[in-house]
């Protein structure tokens, strides 16, 4: 067990991954693109691009992290993924204005069905914020039309390094003002997870095995690595009542 | 008339100034110093007392912007000032712990009456923001205990840069990823929407008679100087409504 462990002092805030813990891009993106693939005539899997397209978003962000390429935040990575999609998918008809607006898509990604309402019961007792690769407006624009109720909205943006670099868990901790082992982030990707707790920080695992669409295959993570784990954010903020804020 | 009002069209974002604007600093610190200097036997004038302290603050910042002093963050700078004050009231008998919880009474400032339901009517129509000297968590604090709804927290700690300094009202519309001129600075201070118009912003000024308490001068501004002038945000929201969303 880590020392965190032992002290059992409720964290003072909790920041979240967005992609995935929060909202599920896969099922977003999915019926957008079957929407306007539709619309337009275009014979794609809308299943197979959206897969295509998160999994161009690791390796454009490493490009940033090695400095292949200069900082860039993730809406004009979305759009160099996306340009090369069309081209790889030999997709034609879309205007420069289609594709503004089909990139945005990111901004527009539908909560999972208890995220409103478990990060409702989380704000009563901690300041709750995003960590993201996201950009700033991305998570801003997300929140106000899903109704996130997040008390702050922090972004790897803010610090010109993407997660899992440390820079992002310990600059979220140093801008709120709290010790990094004050902070607890909660994700549903064991690696930015073990990340996090490499940068001195607390961490919770929430499963969420559709992320990948139903049937995938859940990430591998082993008993006791994390300081908790939920099946969603109502039994996250269910089991942190019972463990830190039950009258006895 | 500015092009951005020949046009017409609304801000896509608010950005408020804070201290003053949103809250009542004067008020907000004068009572608790007369708490804290009652329970402590301290013969100080709570109000002279909060005058100065506030009357510290841009000579402060001025030290930073010119790099007499290192960036600091406003925690600290307050803290700098609050030091010099207690020598120069000859107060005594205050602990570091006294003076490290006095300090972040800038965090527990409360907003003007009309505040909270002014801007969750303007969040209807806008995404808003924080645009304010104070540091990311004693905002993201002070928005928490008092209840005030912003879609996103931004600050002048974020850009290193202390406003009326351009950097601030240009890096609050590209963190927003819009342009300067669809975001607008509701403030009570001329010369901050004044520093905000020469950025390229939209400005509308809110009258706060009381900011220095009752009976102060209420700054000098001309006439049509600003795109709007309101009585308080309850009066902003339904200026904007009228003007922008009303059916005709």
């Amino acid at each position: 067990m880590t020392d965190h462990a032992a002290s059992d002092a409720p964290p003072r805030a909790l920041v979240f991954d967005v992609f995935g813990t929060v909202v599920d891009w896969h099922g977003s993106i999915a019926r957008e693109a079957q929407t306007l693939f539709h619309e337009r005539g275009i014979a794609v899997d809308p299943v197979a691009f959206t897969e295509a397209w998160r999994a161009g978003y690791q390796p454009a962000m490493h490009r940033v992290r090695t400095g292949d390429l200069p900082w860039m935040k993730i809406d004009d990575l979305h759009r160099l993924i996306l340009d090369d999609l069309v081209a790889r998918f030999a997709i034609t008809g879309l205007s420069e204005a289609d594709l503004a607006q089909f990139n945005r898509v990111w901004h527009r990604l539908d909560p999972w069905p208890d995220a409103v309402e478990g990060l409702g019961l989380l704000k009563r007792r901690f300041t709750i914020a995003t960590l993201s690769n996201g950009n700033f407006a991305l998570l801003t624009n997300m929140a106000k039309r899903a109704g996130l109720p997040w008390d702050c909205v922090i972004s790897a943006e803010l610090f010109h390094h993407y997660k899992p670099d440390p820079e992002t868990y310990r600059g979220a901790a140093d801008l709120l003002g709290i010790a990094h082992g004050e902070l607890m982030l909660v994700a549903c990707h064991p690696d930015d997870l073990r990340a996090a707790q490499r940068a001195g920080l607390r961490a919770a695992y929430v499963k969420r095995p559709a992320e990948h669409g139903i049937g995938s295959a859940p990430p591998a993570y082993a008993d006791g690595e994390f300081d908790d784990v939920a099946d969603d954010f109502v039994d996250l903020a269910r089991r942190f009542e019972a463990r830190w804020f039950a009258v006895r």
